[in-house]
């Protein structure tokens, strides 16, 4: 039986014995290796009987090597562990060519360069924390929800729905591109299209969550959404996993306190059962900024600004409030935002980054949107001017939630189709659910891999899903 | 603040103020109303004063609307429920016009009806149930995985592999089909896609999650996979959610034991967390099942079946020795069996369900198929004729679970790639894992939809996914 060395850095006994797996982190002195299993962030040293070893195994004790240890689990003399095991048997399960394997200590290889080794790159350190906080914060994300009582809903990922507006889309099809099947007019013949119609990837499961939350009351997703669009930026995938809770009988500020308490909760735990792995990338995080110049860097530590966004309620205002602050703002007289800023235009990243990083200095909500810069769905206001639309902006990131009430008054919903071209037969279901038996309701999407980013302290979205899909990138 | 009907009902409590909010499911005899939120399958019984409600808002209490009740919760006078709710004022939230809203109590719909309108069908006690059940089953899972230590993995949904020959794929391209960008050769010019390259719909995420495992230790995913399939059947989507665990330094036997003790486990969560919508489609099982013949209904009840899958151990055989007991048995010795059978073809859903149906009478798992009706990663066995190869059979169902211990030896991988005309360029990160490191492993795939199909005794996959993907429907 394996022991995992999480768990024996974890029993505070000594003088047992073991059997250990994992791979070679560094190999010194012929004696002394660091061994990691992906358990933990921490290795474990290893202490060989170099004597007793043969020649051709300690050869092959290489960096990247995996290796089978029977041995003693032993109190270390050496400093920086406390506990060490001394080997009996050694045997290489698979080595690993020191001249090939391109993850050697000696030259620390760059985030770009581990991008473009996507599969080797869960081997370090980084990337294991990484990887092991995604996970986390997922758990935390279906404890939250499920605690509460909601239901995770599968909506579909295929879809023939395109009346969103949420941006461009993906065909998916099985039909050719030569002899494709084509109507007398010369369209193509769709109805011999695997699904019968066009079909795309889904941009959000959101619609469909509301049909659910009208029976079920408190639903969420979380599952995969596409974006077509042209943007090699560092905080946009073309693949990126949502989550998007819809709740019956919400109204706007039950929506913000759910999505306060839901972002709270899941940093929560990762600070609760990640603090090596967020150690470790704070400790990056402050290597990394040491080579860029004071202003640039963060204000707080990772871990500090965690606790900062646990202990701090996020700041509320609305959109008309938000445009007050920053037409009042140095940078707005200064004439140093780029993009125009009056009221009815969507805010700038410019914009969102003042308000949380210079004026309020935590996540702040932005609530009641211009009606004609949101989406179809959203709740009108009384002053039919705004919707009860909600964003929530967190520091260095941007936009990571956005949500509403929804319109669930039939007149209102269909009218508003109607002024904003969404063809209101192909969505005959959706304004079923205002048909029979409406009620209010609200939800919102939150963008998982931005909550990676926030939590891990990492710089581009690249690198905080295992295997990126960008524009001119779908590698492994 | 509304207090949910699953909590009234727990509560042992009597004689205080409530708010209830949900959507009634019966009004009888102008007094009593069965009203259901969604948290529990057990209606709540409010009862309304007939003198003192306007007769505008009686008339609106039909079967669908939804409605708010603020009143008292009092122990009940009549049969039948423990509590009910005296209401003191009744809003109502949202109508639900009798004559045009397709549930009504009156004509039982049928099953294939409310496919037809899967936006409806989340009222109906079957499909809370079921969707109830779903969540559960899919945070049991989660939970499973993360008590382990398993790290969970979103593997791309879009990708450029094609190499697995898991079956027909769904192309993903932003490219159009009129003037289609072409190469000189008059090929699509596939570096005007999105990517880059032709890229597909994942048929499963092993391999990659094979190059997480070879780090991390133990990692699953919980995603979807899609098959282009023009299969029609009870038992296939186009869109399904599969679970792919995948483990270093595992062998057969560990595989099999993860698997059982997987399914054990979510098996159990089911019945402790969801015993009411349980002893539901237990009850609609057994009504649905009398229109059958004797022969053809279940021999157990449904809780029954999922206590027994927990308290006896799965038959594990191999391959030869299923194809030695099939060639024994009747149905091949009376020639009922519509497929050939002999050592080297693969086993047919008769041939399973007799195995564990008729022979066994309980979940068996297959091992050691011949190495050419299976996949280039499964490891070779020594008898260079099978591989390390397993799958799960359930009653009822056929195969739940597929997997194998993996090829980890780089020049037998190599040599079975060829074999198979798998491209070992376009798969150079996969083989990469067996030159740097390599280590025994293995893992399965679960078809999350075929495990729900199982929990909840329901007969036809459609049923088991809010809005099911197949051939022609792609509706909602």
């Amino acid at each position: 039986m394996r022991t995992k060395i999480k768990a024996i850095l974890l029993n505070e006994q000594t003088d047992y014995e073991v059997t250990i797996k994992g791979w070679v982190r560094s190999f010194r002195n012929n004696q002394f290796i660091a061994l990691n299993d992906g358990s933990t962030i921490n290795n474990l040293q290893v202490v060989i009987d170099f004597e007793n070893t043969g020649e051709a195994i300690i050869k092959s004790i290489t960096t990247g090597a995996a290796i089978q240890v029977d041995g003693m689990v032993i109190a270390s003399q050496g400093k920086g562990q406390r506990v060490e095991v001394k080997a009996s048997q050694l045997t290489i399960l698979g080595d690993c060519n020191a001249e090939e394997f391109p993850l050697q200590l000696k030259n620390k290889p760059s985030l770009e360069y581990l991008r473009e080794i996507a599969h080797l790159r869960f081997r370090t350190n980084t990337f294991s924390a990484i990887f092991r906080l995604r996970h986390s914060l997922a758990f935390a994300i279906h404890k939250f929800f499920n605690e509460k009582g909601f239901v995770y809903l599968h909506t579909p990922i295929v879809t023939a729905s395109d009346a969103e507006g949420a941006g461009e889309m993906f065909k998916v099809t099985t039909l050719p591109f030569e002899n494709t099947p084509r109507n007398e007019d010369g369209s193509v013949d769709f109805k011999e299209d695997f699904f019968g119609r066009a079909t795309n990837l889904t941009v959000s499961g959101q619609l469909e969550a509301e049909l659910g939350a009208m029976a079920l009351g408190e639903v969420y997703t979380f599952g995969p959404t596409f974006r077509a669009e042209n943007s090699n930026t560092a905080r946009h995938l073309a693949e990126f996993w949502m989550i998007e809770p819809e709740v019956a009988f919400n109204d706007l500020k039950d929506n913000m306190d759910l999505a306060e308490a839901f972002i709270q909760y899941v940093i929560r735990y990762a600070l609760d059962n990640n603090r090596d792995d967020l150690e470790f990338l704070a400790q990056r995080l402050i290597e990394e900024e040491k080579s860029k110049p004071q202003a640039e860097r963060s204000e707080m530590g990772l871990i500090e600004k965690l606790e900062f966004v646990l202990n701090n309620q996020f700041e509320r205002i609305t959109y008309t409030e938000a445009i007050e602050i920053l037409l009042q703002s140095k940078p707005y007289k200064k004439k140093q935002f780029q993009y125009e800023l009056q009221w009815g235009t969507d805010l700038q990243s410019e914009h969102e980054r003042y308000l949380v990083e210079k004026h309020f200095k935590k996540p702040v909500i932005v609530t009641d949107y211009p009606k004609d810069i949101k989406s179809f769905y959203m709740r009108q206001n009384d002053d039919r001017k705004t919707v009860a639309a909600m964003d929530i902006l967190a520091p260095g990131i941007g936009e990571i939630v956005g949500g509403s009430q929804r319109e669930e008054r039939l007149d209102m919903l269909t009218k508003r189709m109607e002024e904003m071209h969404i063809p209101k037969e192909e969505m005959y279901w959706y304004i079923d659910s205002r048909k029979f038996g409406t009620a209010p309701h609200a939800g919102f999407g939150l963008g998982f891999e931005r909550l990676v980013l926030f939590v891990t302290g990492m710089g581009n979205i690249r690198d905080v899903i295992p295997f990126p899909r960008t524009p001119k990138n779908a590698e492994f």
